[in-house]
Formats: C-alpha cells, structure tokens, sequence
C-alpha cells in the first residue's frame, strides 16, 4: 500500500530552528469519511509566520502542537472522497501542508483552475502571499497613484508582487531592498525603479540614494533598521504597512525597536500592522485583477521550488535565510 | 513711559535646557500700524512642543531663532491699534507669547468671550490643549462606546482632558499614568477609573493591573516605556493617537524605540501621529461641546500658574520636569 510521510514538529526551537526542530514520519494514508478528501499534494508553501507558531506562545493562530505534523498552505489533486461540488481530478488549494496526502474537510478545501494558471501560483502570485501584497498596499496603506513606495523582502514572494503592483497602480516611483546582488538585479528586471542590497551599507544611506525624494508608503516585511530607516525617509502623511518583520522573527532577546519612532508626531506617520485574513473582502477583486495581469504579461512571479518532503525544514530554514527567489515552495 | 520685557533664546540648548538658554531684555513697548494690535498679555502659555523648536531641525515648524523672542500662544487685551473687528478691550488669543506686550497682526489674533469662560482658559481647556484631547481621541484614535482607553501625562493639560472626555464620550475604563501620589489622587476625584504613579513600578505591571482587561486606545503623550507597555496591553484592532513623546525631549541620544513592535501585525493595531493643526475643522465642534461641558459641570481643568515674565524660563523647565497639574500658564 501507499504510504504517506509528514513532518512533525519534535521541538520548540530556540533561536534559529535545527533538525532537531524537526522529525520526519511515516504513516498511513488516511481513509476519507464523509464530507472529507483525500488530496495528494503537489506543492506545499513555507512562510515566514510559521516560524512563530513554533513558539509556545499566544498569538492570532494557535501554535503548532509539539509530536504533530506542521501545517499550512498546500495545493493538490483530489484522489479520494465524495463531497458535493468535488470529484476526485480537482485541484484544490487547503491548510493541510507539511505532508504528501491530506485529509481534508471539503468545506476548507477552494477549487482553482489550474488552465488559467499553474497549481504552484494559487500559493504565490494568486494566493495568499499575493493578496498579502495587494491589500496591503492598497486597503492598509492606501497606496495613492504618483506615490512613492518602498518595499523589503522585494525579491520575496510578497515583496516583489508588491513593487509590481505599485507600478501597475501609478506610483511614481518604487524602490526594493533585498539580501544579494542577483536579487537587486531581478527586481530591476521587474521594472522597481530602483533597489539596493541591504548588505552593501547602512539602510538608511541606501534607502537615501535610492529614494532622494523619500517615500511616502513602506512595506514592511523585516523590520529593524529597515523600518527606522523608512521611518526617517517617510514624508508627511507617510504610510507604513506592517506585513512582518522577519528580521527577528528568530531573535532570542526582544529588538531594540526604531530609534526615531517619535518622528510620525511631526509627519504625521500612520504605522499599521496587518494580517491577510482581514481582507479577503478583496479577494474575488484581486484574484480577478492579478489575473488580468498575468495574462497581459504585465506581471511576473518567481517561484524557488525544492522537490521533496524530506526537504521542506531545509526549505523553510532557506526561506528564513533568504535563500529564496519569489515564492518559496516544496514539490510533494 | 512703559516697557515691555521678552524672553530670547540666548543659546540651543544640548540636553535639558538651562539659566543660559534664556535670556530676558526689555524694549520699547511698540506702536501699532495699519492692522496691527497691541496686546497687554495676560496669560502666556508654555508647552512641551517648544523644546524641540529650540534645537536647529527641520521640523513641522520652524525652529525659535536664537537672540530673537520666544513665540507661542498668548492671551491677552487689546490696549491699542486699528483693525476691523477689533477694539480696545477686547480679549484675544495670539501666537506672540513670552513678552509682556505683542504686535499681532489681526489676522492672527481671535477675538475670545471672557464671559464665557476665563481667558485662561483659551490657552488650556478651550484652546490648543482641548483641541487637541478632543481631535486626538475622537478623530486619531476614533474611540467608540464601550472601549477601553490609556493615556500618559494624564494630570497634564491634554491628558486630564482626554481621560474626561472619553468618559463623556462612552469610554468602558479610563487609565491614567502621571508622576505623583498627588495627581494620582486628582485623576481618581476627575473620574478615572484606575490611576498609577509610573514611579512605583514598571509601566508595565502598573498598566496591567489598572487594565486587566486590556485596552483599546493609547493616547501617547511621553513616548519610551509607557508605549511599550501600550502596545503589549493593546487589544485586537488598538490604536495608538501619538501626541508627544516627552520622556526623550531632552535625550543627546536617540532613545531605544518599543521592543515589541512586531505585536502591531498579530493584534492589527494602528499607531498614528498627529497635530492639532490638521485637525482645526474639529474646532467650533469642540469648542460647543467643551462649553457645554463645563457649563453643566460634567468637564474639570486644573491650571498651575506662575507669575511674572521673568519666572516663563523657569515655568517651562517645570513642565518638563512634569511639576503642573493641568495647564502650566505665565501670568504676565
């Protein structure tokens, strides 16, 4: 018989996450009930937020449970089970990641259409990460056209939605940080106006030359110097959606946070932190628009893919890393 | 014939300002010309935003020049001069602070009922202060019924102001934090429902045991660790009205910024700066409402008053030291 294998997690992780961290598991497939499909994932997504529910900690989602597997975005082809409106050869999109075969309820699992885009892209460009950028910069941030527009992570599976679709509404000009030369060149070819390394010097003298005009909208994906750095080159009425702040998500000591916060009293800043679910509102507008996107080549994605779940904490260790180019996946 | 006596910045000061920051010079008393009014101050106001026009930055006004008068809001009587809607008599309130007599262009003077309320008053709780209590919860920080509100500096002249009129306003629990056993007590007598002196422990732990359920808003007068406990007592969807930041108006060094900044994306909260100015379309609103206020009782103010123009060095100091209840005012 088939056999299916799932990562569990074995530790909370201090600091950065091990193989300790992890554990590799085989099991059965599951049978499905009633209501229930068996899918066979094709691709799951590994995201920065799953680094904090590795904590034992209280936040807006529960965290992992310990001696059980992960969990998260995950895209693939029904294989088993009856539920009204699914037959076994939909692809469908669920939370049951970190593992080859899913049982999933019907009523978590979204049919999508994978002959207007591959199953890969309903975890990048037209999922999650993608309503991510779109809401955030247009509901959070109220991106206005003729704005300027500063994103980090820019070569992320965010990040790098969020300069594109910056451009396509009208910003005048937008500007990328990323972690390695390649990366500031993608972004170039994506059509940022400009873009830095965040290595090649403080980020808040690249941010200067890259923006000699300042900004009036940061996406924040890291935090730390970048948001201080955006702070100071934030002009009045600034805007600063907060999506994450990677940067520390692996810090074991609180960070110092931005020295030059009491500057939004004088420009008159508004910080906002956000979260995806809050917006789905816009989801039917924005799958609808991106699509529109794609289709018309006015939009690009990139996709970092590792085969094997065997490979998934690599690839999450990766991501965090930066290691990605675009939306970082594993191949199931 | 009579003269008049000013304050002028004699020097910039680094860190907290001294006897050498200021220095008093007596003129001529001036002569109006076409529009102009001379003005008898009463009343001079002195406020934490002045500090900051003392260093030579860009800032959202311009900085005091130095071996020229100090500047900021007066109330006092017309003696002289000619200008439509004016005579001799008449109470107004003006930006030429810190002298005895003023040459205001009419323009900029507003003529103030000191039948209504005493024309100190027009410097505190119908004035700049009130204004900016009022815009700042209802407007920044959009307080509805029901909510749960926390603000700093609280025995001060916005802050006793802000933590009435959320009670007015509907507010479920109003928490103050000041600097002494004596304004604690004075906030409990205004209606708060909880009070600390920040002397006697960690804001922290005093934030959470005078709001165990949490808050909702943050009126943000000082800036440092009172901020930082805000933002980890906030709840989902909390806002943050950013006003001043007094605790780091002195710092040579840029202060350590909040250590949990990250909590804005999992709580969704909003931390916005704002100024009175942006808000004046608020005013006549506030200025009927805070009448009333006070007509009916419902609405108390508390001014510390210093006399005499060659004590305005002194007054001011005390205001950064946090020495008033209320509004801290000259009589002149």
């Amino acid at each position: 018989m088939t056999v299916n294998r799932e990562i569990h997690l074995a530790a909370r992780p201090q600091g950065w996450p091990t193989a300790d961290t992890f554990r590799l598991v085989t099991t059965e497939v599951p049978t499905p009930g009633p209501g229930q499909l068996l899918v066979r994932n094709q691709f799951m997504s590994v995201d920065p937020y799953m680094r904090g529910r590795m904590n034992d900690a209280k936040s807006y989602i529960p965290p992992f449970a310990l001696d059980a597997p992960l969990d998260g975005a995950a895209v693939g082809e029904v294989v088993a089970g009856e539920a009204a409106g699914f037959t076994p050869g939909d692809t469908v999109v669920h939370g049951l990641g970190w593992r080859e075969y899913a049982l999933v309820d019907a009523r978590r699992a979204e049919k999508v259409d994978p002959s207007l885009a591959p199953a890969s892209a309903y975890l990048g460009v037209l999922g999650m990460p993608g309503l991510t950028a779109y809401a955030g910069l247009l509901d959070v941030a109220a991106l206005r056209p003729g704005e300027r527009v500063f994103v980090s992570a820019a070569a992320g599976a965010v990040g790098s939605l969020v300069g594109q679709i910056a451009k396509l509404r009208g910003a005048a000009h937008v500007v990328g940080s990323a972690g390695s030369a390649a990366k500031v060149e993608r972004l170039r070819a994506l059509g940022f106006d400009a873009a830095f390394d965040y290595h090649d010097g403080p980020v808040h003298e690249s941010l200067k030359a890259a923006a000699p005009d300042g900004i009036d909208v940061y996406f924040d994906n890291v935090g730390g110097d970048h948001l201080e750095a955006a702070i100071s080159a934030l002009r009045l009425h600034g805007r600063v959606a907060v999506c994450g702040m990677i940067a520390q998500y692996n810090d074991t000591e609180p960070p110092a946070g931005p020295r030059n916060l009491a500057l939004v009293i004088g420009k008159r800043l508004t910080l906002r932190g956000f979260l995806v679910n809050d917006h789905s509102h816009l989801r039917e507008q924005f799958v609808q628009e991106a699509a529109g996107w794609l289709r018309d080549d006015k939009l690009s994605y990139d996709e970092t893919i590792v085969d094997g779940i065997e490979q998934a904490p690599e690839a999450f260790l990766g991501l965090l890393r930066g290691d990605n180019l675009g939306k970082m996946l594993v191949r199931l």
